[in-house]
């Protein structure tokens, strides 16, 4: 608990707030017109079902991790910026459209999942479709590097789903094992946002070795952020059932962090609970209450996010590293808004 | 069936073969190299299930299309060839493992399929790895037409599966239609197959269109011996169950071709049949017999491979073309094969 005390002592390196970047509007707004006419590239039989999916989206995060990376003086609209926001999209929203057919999702921002809609057997394909898409819309670049990292990424985002997946019902899953699995499965698409925002926009190397530090730091608080909504969230505001990760066995940083708490026989019978489905998010919040652990996990999000602000720390010159720390800020108001 | 006609008159352009060129035998034992040290590219709790993938294999039709068309008259071994082998092999064993989980099969080449052996949720995820896998290879080369050309063919091939299973238990599907899909799902990666073979051979961009046509043309001709051996094939031979397109409601061209040639009330019945999964393999071979439907169906796999055949006709100097003639004379052969 070093770390999150040290947290604890030092004010936030930027101040919580509960609104994206407002000087990215302009951009996302073109984002969403690239991304609808994407829809006619595809064969006739495919467009409504990828209209659907485009429609109904959440925050827009990547997009503007994009943009806030690649933001330069004079702020202008860069249509490759903009593309570059498609590709990490695409990507995020057809591993969207698989974890809802691996979870029999029912609903995804209020909306039936793709997999309820069509059958899991099309949803499978949608998801194939989008992400060769996004690598179609990379292939687009002068420079063949756009390719090479978005592959990557997504293959090493695809994997940190599968070692969650082959754990799942594992109560011995680890605390070090969770983090390397959200660092792959939601950090690496965080840390390539904003490596591509940068490169594309021909920051400094350097630079952009410490947007994708950020990028990867982001991702890693912003999953610790939606593990403690599955136990503690606003059903309404979230857009999703609580309790789908427990549902599905899966030991997220609250309950591993309750369990650590538990005396030894305690939480045997707690991990018996979970596997055998008799936890309940009611009784697991009281719980994580009484042995501080929601504390605990909202400072370890707050470390982890610390050190994605500090990795910028010698760049405060640069435009794009104020659009980043925005977006920071905009992170750290939804964890704030969570606990109270 | 004018087409048909026509085909029977002239003798095929080149004879029935069993076997494949072998001359490209050592070509494809140094893509097996490759290909197995891929394994080493993944997080490590992911290497045994890419290895079991890589393991469980067919003909490797696609690498030998690679090799056969990116030919050159000293025959070595290419490593930029192995490479693009690799590539498709990888695009193709990804959407096997995906429609493995949505046909729910058991088997594949008499091994449990991955989703059998995993569960369907790992299943989805693993082939997402090998298709990135497959991106992040060719976006090794030094051109980015490799990317661009494999991410829109395997978009083509989803979208082509995607219309096969929006259609599937609809009896009034077309022969127009069923040809339009077996175009995308798998003429789409042959003729990529042979394109990147071409290209990175440096062939003359004529050639290129030609060997791509040529691989469409093999793609079509090599589904349409597939959805017959369906109906007519030894289970150990084609290694997979038989009527299994029967069972999922898909209208493959014999069952189409069966309901063409019954009077209408006949094929109204057969229609209910098939919906309500009454309809009985056995029972449905012995009707396409007394109809000519299976001699029709062989009839149109020669009209489509000699289309391919004589795409090649004004380039028999070049050796790839005598690589990719026996490659037709091999999937010739083993149409011959299933009706004796």
């Amino acid at each position: 608990m070093l770390l999150s005390n040290t947290a604890r002592q030092a004010p936030p390196a930027y101040p919580a707030s509960g609104v994206l970047p407002s000087a990215v509007q302009p951009h996302l707004a073109e984002f969403e017109r690239f991304l609808a006419s994407q829809v006619d590239d595809f064969e006739p039989h495919m467009r409504e079902l990828v209209r659907y999916i485009l429609a109904n989206h959440g925050k827009r995060i990547r997009p503007t991790l994009v943009f806030g990376s690649g933001w330069t003086d004079d702020g202008r609209i860069r249509p490759d910026l903009v593309h570059a926001a498609a590709i990490v999209e695409l990507i995020h929203l057809a591993t969207l459209v698989h974890d809802d057919v691996l979870d029999g999702a029912a609903l995804r921002h209020q909306l039936p999942t793709a997999s309820r809609k069509y059958g899991a057997s099309v949803a499978v394909l949608l998801g194939d479709t989008l992400l060769t898409q996004a690598l179609k819309i990379a292939s687009d670049y002068f420079t063949i590097e756009v390719c090479r990292a978005m592959a990557l990424a997504t293959r090493r985002v695809c994997e940190g789903e599968i070692h969650q997946t082959l754990e799942r019902g594992n109560s011995r899953f680890s605390v070090d094992e969770y983090f390397e699995v959200i660092a792959l499965k939601t950090g690496e698409l965080f840390s390539v946002s904003c490596l591509l925002g940068a490169q594309v926009a021909g920051h400094p190397a350097e630079y952009v070795n410490v947007v994708s530090r950020f990028g990867l730091q982001l991702g890693i608080a912003y999953q610790l952020y939606d593990d403690l909504a599955d136990f503690c969230g606003d059903e309404n505001q979230i857009g999703k059932t609580l309790g789908t990760d427990l549902a599905s066995g899966k030991f997220t940083l609250p309950l591993l962090y309750l369990i650590e708490r538990l005396p030894e026989t305690e939480a045997a019978v707690l991990r018996r609970d979970v596997l055998a489905g008799l936890a309940t998010i009611k009784d697991l919040t009281v719980r994580m209450n009484k042995h501080g652990v929601l504390v605990a996990v909202r400072e370890r999000f707050e470390v982890e996010l610390r050190l994605g602000e500090d990795a910028l720390a010698d760049w405060g010159h640069l435009p794009s590293t104020t659009r980043l720390l925005e977006l920071a800020a905009y992170v750290r108001g939804q964890a704030g808004r969570l606990l109270g």
